[in-house]
């Protein structure tokens, strides 16, 4: 059977976008795939993640963790976004992976306007946010596929993938 | 500040590889990192798993998946393993990444008892393990990598992520 005869993708509806963007705008955690800097291959990690029309998709990590050092190496990502903290079955739950562009924040302006936002995304971090070796990374969705259920795959574009003004923006005055 | 002067790598001990162990033998599910084969760099999505001495780490997959693709193009796989199930935040949870190689399994008769053990680990995959396009992928752990908490991570080899006979057994008769 050829690769490309048959395909379980259907149609990209309103529906799949909506629930697309819901996952990402609810997101707190993500599974992060980087290119395995000392053997080639993926290599995934778990990682802090929030999601908003405002600040774009954003981690906190240190320079010195492996993943960081892959990120260096190969700014290409994968992200798992599910509902992990979510009851029942994960294997029923809608899941969606992004694929995108990451891309170190170096403004300093910048970085502080973060720094406020994340500490009330993951409040916890105030114990190393603070550290000269953690640095914020955005990413930037190229495309993604969402698991909407058993046979229900959807592909979705960049443009699918944007937030509306105010989605995510949990944090906002 | 060079890549390899500073590392939050400690000395495994067997605290660390008794943690590695249970994680695998406890896990249902996994974020798999495959090659993604449409773009090259990874692409992670979410898979049953079962880690056991009897039948290593197994999970169970449709040739029509997007991660289906990238394992015939590249078998070198991460797993990340973590208790997503559990209560709390997740970012506190231990977790461990396995670098792994990716094999099909083809013989019959093993695929013949995998059956059954998979149907006790997942029981709604008997809506669909007999359909033709599902397989059974065995995946062969190469190394490790344990975050047992901030700043404590700890690098496994092939060795300490080997089961003890009998464990994650417990669908054993």
């Amino acid at each position: 059977m050829s690769d490309n005869k048959i395909t379980p993708i259907r149609p990209t509806d309103d529906t799949a976008r909506a629930l697309a963007r819901d996952l990402m705008a609810g997101a707190r955690i993500a599974a992060l795939g980087v290119t395995d800097p000392d053997h080639g291959g993926p290599h995934v990690s778990r990682i802090a993640l929030h999601c908003s029309a405002a600040a774009g998709c954003l981690t906190l990590i240190s320079d010195l963790a492996y993943h960081a050092r892959g990120l260096r190496a190969d700014p290409r990502v994968s992200l798992l976004i599910d509902e992990t903290g979510g009851k029942g079955d994960p294997l029923t739950h809608p899941r969606l992976t992004l694929r995108a562009q990451a891309e170190k924040v170096t403004d300093g302006a910048e970085r502080a306007a973060l720094r406020a936002l994340w500490l009330r995304h993951v409040p916890k971090a105030k114990l190393y946010i603070d550290f000269t070796d953690f640095h914020f990374i955005r990413f930037h969705p190229l495309s993604g596929l969402l698991n909407a259920g058993f046979g229900k795959a959807y592909e979705l574009d960049k443009k699918d993938l944007t937030l509306a003004p105010g989605r995510g923006d949990r944090f906002s005055d």
